[in-house]
């Protein structure tokens, strides 16, 4: 089962130095994720292999043109290409407004119903669940509403063991599953669940900041998960900067996972003054150690 | 002085082929006009080396999303590279209302004015007039509403001689060059226009029909032009499409300009079916010989 996070794009504000707009594809188990969507970003799929009819589910974070500009141009393609299935996409208040605008000019007809799910950008909220997976969007401190999102994976049962379950009824296999024994009329145990069974795998977790400010009331939802992107604008030298533009530095962002408990920290969101990155890596790995750049084309698959 | 075109981007409806959507830079003496814009296109302006701020006037067909989505992020852009001289933007109705939503929610506050001029669906009009050149929009014939543009040179005076004038009075100079000779009081010849001048160079001109079916009422605005873009979306054997969709095939992009008389034909927005485009090209060329493709990158200089 898979868990991975593809970058497209990790450039803020404006193209540069062949770095692209904001845009990433999470894919579980086989659901693909678009989370935010810069222009161009259906070049980006298209190069990196992923079939824009595939996409699930779209996550905007907020109305900056590099978060979402690449999104009605997707949403032609996808109409081009023949796309028939539902499209999701979560966002803030007005995206709606802008896209069915734009859509209504050109006179495009989608063959594809489009739902938009207006995000709360005051409180967490849930916004997506199903059977594996459970999605939450929450507020980020930056110049106009913003939500960051958290993509976890609920509780998995445990593994039942091929070889030794044979004679073992179907119904009581789930109960193994659940970590529930099989109990005799007597109360007897019949089958216990740890001898017939392996530990669940561990549920992975992602969560996706980007644009905000240092804020310390972000750690609470993104406690412990697997992989934290965090942009990382600026160098601390800048911090100033960051501050009036509602940004963080490297720094601020690697302090952000080690006070959340993260495994690992992806940072991005780079400001087009840096032409090389490796000084904003530097300045975080000397935080938290574990941190890497969101290099275009580049992957992280989370293990179970 | 220059009149040159370059091609940012020839695709339609969605970029395939590592072609691009469309998008031209026109320069005339050292003013830049963009033609489209469409998603993307600040990324090819950089790789060509365009400066974005020197940009003077951006001319938008239609609001079809091949042609103008590149427009907000190019706009926000040139905001952020501190752009101040104001931006005229001549389009179709509904392109101020999209523009200004999206920076509106974006709480964008712009360095610079945007102009936006409407253009008539319905007459030719003349959009622009400076000294040199005079720029008028044109009906075409598209699914939705869309204009056509043409950018022509005025008449030039005749250029002076500079060995032989050098006793000339200045005033008398402006005579000779508007050919008009100099006469002493008595109507004798002072200084005959033509001894002293030569011929004035000829004004050079470009017409852009983008996109548009088959219709003979637009070789009138077009007529004699040095350069013709007309969209060849299809092949002939397509015809029945090309006229479903409101486009043309390269045999009837010819047909155009052979009918309009201009110099040479530039063919565009090709389907994204066409993976090798030398089929249009020996298409058109078999109607009208001095054709070329728009190929993203090249350009085409018109000599005076």
């Amino acid at each position: 089962m898979s868990f991975e996070l593809k970058i497209l794009g990790s450039n803020s504000a404006a193209p540069a130095h062949n770095r692209y707009q904001t845009a990433q594809i999470l894919k579980i188990d086989g659901t693909l994720f678009l989370i935010d969507c810069g222009e161009g970003t259906q070049l980006r799929l298209k190069k990196y292999g992923v079939k824009l009819t595939r996409i699930d589910c779209i996550f905007i974070s907020h109305l900056h043109g590099d978060h979402y500009l690449g999104l009605v141009g997707l949403i032609s393609t996808m109409n081009l290409y023949h796309r028939q299935q539902q499209l999701t996409i979560f966002g803030p208040i007005g995206l709606s407004e802008i896209i069915t605008l734009q859509l209504r000019y050109s006179e495009t007809v989608l063959n594809f119903k489009v739902d938009f799910e207006e995000l709360n950008p005051l409180e967490p909220q849930i916004i997506y669940e199903s059977k594996k997976i459970i999605i939450k969007s929450f507020p980020l401190n930056h110049r106009i509403n913003c939500t960051g999102f958290s993509f976890r994976e609920k509780p998995k049962k445990r593994r039942l063991i091929k070889e030794k379950i044979n004679s073992i009824p179907l119904a009581d296999r789930v109960d193994l599953k659940n970590g529930v024994d099989i109990l005799d009329d007597d109360g007897k145990i019949v089958y216990k669940s740890e001898e017939f069974t392996l530990p669940a795998k561990r549920s992975r977790s992602y969560a996706y900041c980007s644009d905000t400010k240092y804020d310390e009331t972000i750690v609470e939802w993104i406690k412990n998960v697997d992989l934290l992107y965090h942009e990382a604008t600026f160098l601390d030298e800048l911090i100033e900067r960051a501050e009036a533009t509602f940004h963080s530095t490297a720094k601020q962002a690697a302090k952000i996972a080690k006070k959340a408990q993260v495994k690992k920290l992806i940072i991005g969101h780079f400001s087009i003054r840096y032409k090389e990155l490796h000084p904003l890596l530097a300045e975080a790995r000397e935080v938290f150690e574990d941190t890497e750049l969101a290099i275009e084309g580049e992957s992280i698959s989370i293990e179970e």
